[in-house]
């Protein structure tokens, strides 16, 4: 195998990833991580990535993490239907925009992702087989997450941050998408594969946010018909629902994380 | 004026930019911005830059934000001397690093850098004046930042994890000197530029950190030999202590921190 993806489901961080594959026509196996039964920190995901995070690229052996680094990495390593601006000019206003989604964007929409769901399916796992679930992730900052949902989830003074930090998003998005066609401009980028993931979210999860937003809008469905959108999206869902049904109950399902 | 850099003193971001800029041997005036004297939140500085931050490069009239972008960016818009290594794999290896340099080594000297000095001389401002030159202050997230002086400084549980944050740097950076030269791989590169001040920085405010780390010691003693870096550092260092002198005392220091 030449191109291996390690990734969750096509949303966030792994859309990301598995959006730039496609746009750029690139074959690849696809290994799925299932993170509601912690498989990102068991250890031989760990030896692989020692941060215990998905995506993950593999290349001919050469292991590549973090998704921004991975869309630059494929699109230097394969330059055919390049998606970075030719001048160093623009290529700075999508490195700006691309570090604006993975400081701000993204984290805030995590949040909200960990409060509605993630939380769901982990508060139905028993204390005890939850702290020794804790012990294996290796990140810190990743423990203190997953803990908050031992102890107290975010506070609601956090949660509102987090969507005040998607509102800003977005209407940052709407002045840069009033002037030009795409984020990083004329040409499309990574700068929107980036986005993507985060924008649908953002509206998935508030359908209200972007609704005085005609050039955001705008962009969002240009993107939602964009070939490549439709084939990563394609990608297995297997959250949550999907779960629940595979185990045909909750309770299967807390047993299946238990054992897992 | 072809280049020009607005930037702080010699530490942080802003040295990032300075040491770039001198490791490519480019001519550029300098344009010092009184951080003490919230120059950075001054209309017209935020005219040039809407977030108030710097460092901010102007190239023949376009303006670049965020140290690691400009970075970049003088590398690509200025080939010779390349600071980024020649494969995608040893490009995707620095952006990994730089990644971790500006999400968690540099959030945490930064903390500790606020704690230690920025504190003691804004809380030196009334409360009624420090309040006015909070608003002008464009990102919510700075505004926070500079509001937690009025109120509670951070925790001493933040201060631990900020300090736990820069102990992780200097043993990841020790694994991986261990194995390589500078912190991409064989060869010296903006992973070594962007990381210097954030290293530097730790060992001066923690002269203990690091003391077991003989490949860490290594690097640290060939990047303090290195021309650029003496001629980024000779830049003049107008903090604190500076200040002080100009002011004559810290009564006057707070008058002209109130006039600016």
């Amino acid at each position: 195998v030449v191109l291996a993806l390690y990734h969750a489901e096509p949303v966030a961080n792994s859309m990301k990833a598995l959006l730039c594959l496609h746009e750029k026509g690139l074959a690849f196996e696809s290994r799925y991580v299932d993170l509601l039964k912690f498989e990102q920190h068991d250890p031989a995901f760990v030896a692989i990535n020692p941060n215990g995070q998905v995506p993950v690229l593999v290349h001919d052996g050469a292991v590549v993490t973090e998704s921004t680094v991975i869309n630059e990495y494929l699109d230097e390593a394969f330059p055919e239907t390049p998606l970075k601006p030719a001048d160093p000019l623009g290529r700075a206003r999508m490195r700006i925009w691309n570090k604006h989604v993975d400081e701000q964007f993204c984290p805030a929409l995590s949040m909200w992702g960990w409060h509605r769901m993630v939380r769901q399916v982990a508060t139905g796992i028993e204390r005890d087989t939850f702290l020794k679930l804790l012990e294996r992730i290796p990140l810190k900052e990743q423990r203190d997450k997953w803990a908050t949902i031992a102890g107290d989830s975010f506070s609601a003074e956090q949660l509102a941050e987090s969507r005040r930090k998607l509102e800003v998003s977005i209407s940052k998005m709407e002045a840069i998408l009033a002037d030009a066609a795409w984020l990083a401009g004329p040409s499309y980028s990574l700068a929107d594969v980036n986005t993507y993931p985060m924008a649908a979210g953002a509206v998935r999860m508030f359908p209200e946010m972007g609704e005085n937003a005609p050039a955001f809008q705008d962009w969002l469905a240009r993107m939602n018909e964009r070939p490549a959108v439709k084939a990563a999206l394609a990608t297995p869902n297997r959250a949550l629902g999907a779960h629940v049904e595979a185990y045909g109950s909750r309770a299967d399902l807390v047993e299946g994380l238990r054992r897992a």
